[in-house]
């Protein structure tokens, strides 16, 4: 089953600057070798169900390892079975109708 | 690695009526043994990272097999390594400081 | 506009422990005199959706104003005008759901 | 108070296919003069408190005037009193700690 998913994860007990442990979780996507698209306020994953949770669970121990106590992430989950649908068209999607005003 | 998540799980494409497929999900907790606890917005679980993440999955599954070709969830995760802490205590921590007012 | 939505504030820069902003928030609710229930990862709160708005606003402000320099929320927002539904409308209906198995 | 979001709408009842209300909302923002950044899994919106709830008011009214009888979204919300940040500096300060890899 593939699935997209949208994650932000936050440190707690570390100060209020968490990007070193943002940049951690996208190394650990690199190395996973997942799509992935960084926005301001967390980053789209796509791929296999269990390679991207497997991700997910690397990118809390990480955080841990790097010192934060705490870690509280929020994440959207979307599967489905009637197509595939990738990151970039879920944006085509929205932006050719956009520009079709 | 524990984890407390708080999950709520949408279908797509089959109604505005949600409640049998949430139904169809307490059914996934029971089933996995899990402690959990549900809200009007979604259900606390907690356990070993693994059992909780493979109950999510198998939840995302069986909205699809009855029906629903797309499904949306949004879901908190919480880990820490400082100390262990379960549902009842997180509303305990609250309710005891509310109730010294 | 009616609006039921699950709250879960997170602030940060103030160590590992949130129960004593949680409860401030907690009071926030209740001087608002809105319908809440408090679950171990967040809070469902339902009203007039500017009644209710304003009630997270007040609680991120008091969050502020405790020493929290950051805030980080996530929140589920619920409308729908085929109907009322209220925070016990919704947990009964899974509940009959059940418990007729 | 300013605040950062990443609000994704889902509109129940409607079929599985969700771009034509997301556009909408896409318009409510470029309406409201809002800074945003539309993603694979939600929009990044920043601005003043009031005026980034009262789009996504707006954003869940359209959906309903579209025909969705039911809504459902999902919102992180960032504030901090320590100092302003944009959409841009969020992403250039994580994109910068990785290319000095």
């Amino acid at each position: 089953m593939k699935v997209m998913i949208d994650l932000c994860v936050i440190p707690l007990g570390v100060g209020v600057s968490v990007s070193e442990y943002v940049t951690a979780c996208q190394r650990v996507l690199e190395e996973a070798g997942l799509e992935h698209q960084l926005h301001a306020y967390g980053t789209n994953i796509e791929g296999d169900w269990d390679e991207v949770m497997s991700a997910v669970k690397r990118c809390h121990e990480v955080v841990h390892e790097m010192g934060a106590p705490r870690v509280s992430s929020s994440m959207r989950l979307g599967t489905r079975t009637d197509r595939e649908q990738t990151i970039q068209d879920k944006i085509q999607s929205v932006e050719t109708k956009l520009s079709a005003d």
